[in-house]
């Protein structure tokens, strides 16, 4: 350590209080966190983290993540004295309306902060698919002295974390995967919100991480910086993920919180906060101080920055010379560039009354896809032969195989939306996870978390309702549908035929703001003769007629999704045949259908004139919006059953007789 | 082992055949988990499991789970063998419409079928909560020389069950807890769908094991008997939780798809069954087959439980003779029956303006509840001290303290959600959990099961809108009373203020076919007066009348739940001024009114002449279904943000003054 033993001190300190600041100036807020880990914070940020502060999207950096987003201040304070584009009034206005200090850490909000995190768990996940993505780029892109690709991630982890499940799924992937540059940093101040950690969790993380095939080391002083860093460069050379259990102080420094949950979630208080400024010999009588040496101190980290960014660039511009192919896919991946004209490569279906389930048809799209897009990776939640999710011309990513595009994620839904995540986090992927529709209860956390941060993961969801037909209930999607739509910025796409589910995947990989879920069928559903119905690519605006009556104001109008647009086909044929005049719609995706103008929406939608019927093998809730006052809605009631696919539709009403019926009654 | 080698092996094979010939007449199923632990459950079920074949509901039998649900054939064998009531009638219509054996096993359906299982990592959950419920009754009614309440919790897992985070959430609190009686079996047979479980799940399940503080014992051949036998011996034995890891092959005796993923998850096939019957010496020109010695030899687990019971009877009659109240009290309790007039202990709520959080008046109501019913017993995923759920009265259950009825169930909400399910399954109890709103995305599966298999779990969810304010929309629910309400059989009461919350709790309390969640807020809410206002009673309906206006039809209904209706209450007054007659109804729960007759229904909702508006701090989906045609929603129709929760109702449109805009610009 050649800094001078006060400065680092005070370095310290000005993180701890400008946290602790933050937090009483709001009135709401997380102390204890970043008092804690304000020493091990700085040894990370100036001893190791390679960052360009200028630059904040350099691709080649580290990642940082705070796991325990609900620390947010230390991140917003260390951003700001590393120089990022946060300004000072922004830490004093935190969690206030329109700042960029949220109370918990947002991505694409804030420059600098790589997840979003808070819910516990996620971050810790999430540095597992930014370790796969880097692992998986370097493989792709470096050459022999041109390691363009080579950076860390590193997180500070909580108790809260790991006593989540995500994290247990995530923590042993990470460890058979051998993901070495993974580096975590545990916060083990033994305090939860309600007491000691003696109160629910006396396991032994260290043999646990052990049993992972974790390195794992030890830091008894939690403010020890040179501690702290022998650690992290001992972790560094290991060829395994680490774990470095830090001992620290929750709200080090306060007089009476410290070490205990009252320093956790809420303002120190002022007379509290000024005693813990004495403690630690700091000028009380000023609010968010940073003294000059310090700013000038925390200086060299941009500098250092900038240096090594500009070295990068350099290194870059040889390998541009030598590899100017690869180099401009490197490019290319980094800045988020699709191909020009992509598409071009995904063949159409031909008519096939037989038909094809939407899953085998997604296997299909899924390789052409992945054939012209090396940046489609993914995997499945150990259902791939079910799930038809692999990708046919490339091995699974492994320790011995980091160019493998598929990845094992093993039963763990969870972790596998977190990585994948993770992934979107990075850069330069197309990210994917499959698993049952039913299962992606087991993964809505990370879901959720998708679309909040914008992300462009892509969900892919098989077996999407009871035509999954003997597996029964457990198994048996009917709410799932609903479930998902409801979440903001998450486009649900339920295609019907082997075309349209072509044009799902074009939309969910055009989609760069966010995530897409794909609902497939099981069951094989008749590929529509696109001479005699609509084009496919009317999916786009997520509803369109797929045959019209010649009047203009049909009597009814049939509109379904998935495998039950071949249901009101027929139907309506039926329909036809008594006279009526039929609208048939297809309506694979109620969030891109809103975002039509009301003129298109109204188009297909029709009057009032028109009686409406929708049709869905799932719950009711929320057609109502489509049908209008006088719909009739032919949906599940209930949970499903176990038998065979064809009985269960009969059964719950979803054949083409009981389907007719109700629609005469309804007429009449 | 007293018994012959060959009726034995005999009585295996018997259980084996069994299984594959159900799968096979199915023509779906998995044969692979039945065929590899075929020896195992044989031992278990033979010299272990204490049950009564003729009374599956005899509240001191062992309780058993398969928690790799998908093996169920493997029970419903064993079940149909040990006497239960189902005949081999059902084995032979396996997976078919209306039998009792449906592709995963369902509570509540097959006499014997302890537990819903299919989706990974429940059942092992399940499991912990039958054990925590087994020693708190065992320490409340247990008495010098009358064990009346003394039995193991086994169950077989899998790869899948270990994979799963739920799994290692409960696993680590298990071992904390030191549930010494639960002994689980691992069917170690190292084969996922993917493949070899060298693919993605190479940890060291044992040692992970241990440092959960577990008890883990190995068997290397998952056929022996004897060294099974021992196992389960030597786990008894230990005050740890138990893992027994045993070395199994897949499919087991199956010519070609033994050890493999093959024989997971798809029929045999005919020729591959036969042969699999000729090299295990079994005659293989019947189905179903059950030589008379194995049915007789397995009549012993049927007299052996009849014994056991009867023995038990007399223990509880000498029981109830020194011990008449504790004696009424455990068949109260056992038989899930409410002492009459439960409800009297519970008090009103005065009128107050100020008012109170309803995460508040639960925790007084919660109390209230708890002196009178002993069967209430939960807690929070460390949250207790936001989510109000700390039974005062109590302790909390630990190693060293088996009466707490308060439990820290750690920052492990899936595991909490499964856990308070198998307390329910258990019987005895009126088992919670309790978290913030938003996260019960993260014990979705959990809830999920609750309902469908009808458990009386009582879902406690505070911070329930944007009005938590600062911590963001990582915290802030604002799909979630929607995605809740989706789920079938689950009610979802969100009450409006403390009167409206006691009636909530009555509501769940006295549902006993099933689960309930309530969403409360963190700010407060006024307390209305009921003499001004209608009954909080009403509540029980899910919705009705408020305050209404003279007229018959008034001009509009404004309609809301929680924290929102008083902001209606404050607009109607507004609209009242401004001439219009104005209808005020309180929604607190949508299943409940779904549930009223059509009168009741019209009677609160009015005829299609009156304007219906919706207000609630969530997204609008459904609510299209009681506002008709021309009605107003005012919902989220985003992500939440960082503020102050007042700010944030502002912002978000959730004023007085906006609302009473956005209403008189849809009056005109």
């Amino acid at each position: 350590m050649n800094i001078r033993s006060d400065l680092l001190k005070k370095s310290i300190n000005t993180i701890r209080f400008l946290s602790a600041d933050g937090v009483q100036q709001a009135k709401s807020g997380h102390p204890g966190l970043p008092m804690g880990t304000a020493a091990i914070a700085y040894t990370l940020w100036m001893n190791h983290l390679k960052i360009n502060p200028v630059n904040p999207k350099w691709f080649d950096r580290d990642r940082f993540i705070l796991s325990g987003g609900h620390g947010s201040m230390l991140l917003y304070s260390l951003l700001h004295l590393s120089g990022f584009d946060l300004p000072l009034n922004e830490l004093k206005n935190f969690r206030q309306w329109g700042s960029l200090t949220p109370g918990h850490p947002e991505f694409g909000l804030t420059p600098g902060v790589e997840t979003t995190t808070g819910p516990l768990g996620q971050g810790f996940a999430n540095g597992v698919g930014m370790a796969i993505a880097e692992a998986h780029l370097a493989a792709e892109f470096n050459k022999p002295g041109y390691d363009l690709i080579d950076h860390y991630t590193f997180a500070i982890i909580t108790d809260g974390d790991l006593m989540e499940g995500v994290c247990a799924e995530a923590a042993s992937l990470a460890g058979h995967l051998k993901l070495g540059k993974l580096i975590y940093l545990y916060d083990d101040n033994r305090i939860t919100i309600e007491g000691s950690t003696d109160l629910a969790f006396t396991e032994d993380r260290a043999k646990r991480f052990q049993s992972y095939d974790w390195h794992v080391d030890h830091v008894a002083d939690g403010n020890n910086v040179e501690e702290i860093d022998r650690a992290i460069i001992s972790a560094k050379k290991d060829t395994r993920p680490s774990l470095i259990v830090c001992r620290t102080q929750i709200g080090y420094g306060l007089p009476t919180k410290q070490g205990t949950e009252k320093a956790h979630g809420e303002p120190p208080g002022e007379e509290e906060l000024l005693q813990a400024k004495q403690n630690l010999g700091w000028p009380s009588d000023e609010k968010f101080l940073i003294p000059d040496d310090v700013r000038k101190h925390f200086e060299t980290i941009k500098t250092r920055g900038m240096d090594e960014e500009k070295k990068w660039q350099e290194l870059l511009g040889e390998y541009q010379k030598q590899f100017p192919g690869e180099a401009e896919e490197l490019n290319r991946r980094a800045e988020g560039r699709l191909p020009a004209c992509w598409e071009e490569a995904l063949q159409d279906f031909p008519p096939d009354m037989k038909g094809i389930a939407s899953r085998q048809s997604s296997g299909k799209i899924l390789n052409q896809t992945a054939a012209v897009l090396p940046e489609l990776m993914g995997g499945s939640a150990d259902l791939a032969p079910s799930n038809k999710s692999w990708i046919d011309g490339s091995s699974a990513f492994q320790d011995g195989d980091r160019l493998g595009r598929n990845i094992h994620f093993g039963v763990r839904e969870h972790a596998m939306g977190s990585i994948v995540n993770g992934m979107a986090y990075h850069g330069g992927f197309l990210p994917y996870g499959a698993t049952f529709l039913v299962f992606s209860d087991y993964m809505r956390a990370a879901v959720r978390i998708s679309a909040l941060s914008h992300l462009q993961s892509i969900w892919v969801y098989t077996h999407d309702s009871i035509g999954l037909g003997e597996d029964g209930p457990t198994h048996q999607p009917v709410e799932h549908l609903a479930a998902l739509r409801v979440i903001p910025n998450l486009n649900v796409i339920r295609p019907m035929d082997a075309n349209e589910v072509k044009e799902a995947w074009i939309s969910a990989i055009n989609r760069r703001n966010g995530p897409t879920a794909l609902a497939l069928s099981r069951q094989n559903l008749p590929t529509v003769d696109r001479q005699a119905y609509a084009k496919a690519d009317g999916l786009h605006k997520g509803a369109y007629i797929l045959l019209d009556s010649d009047s203009k104001e049909p009597d009814v109008i049939l509109m379904a999704s998935g495998s039950e647009v071949d249901l009101i086909i027929r139907v309506g044929e039926k329909l036809s045949d008594d006279g009526f005049s039929v609208r048939l719609i297809s309506f694979p995706c109620w969030e891109l259908f809103e975002q039509q103008p009301t003129e298109y929406q109204q188009s297909v939608l029709g009057s009032t004139i028109s009686k409406k019927v929708a049709v869905e093998a799932g719950v009711r809730v929320g057609w109502e919006k489509w049908t209008g006052p006088d719909g009739l809605i032919i949906a599940m009631e209930s949970f499903g059953a176990s038998a065979p696919a064809e009985k269960l539709f009969e059964e719950f009403g979803f054949s083409v007789e009981k389907i007719y019926q109700k629609i005469k009654n309804h007429l009449s």
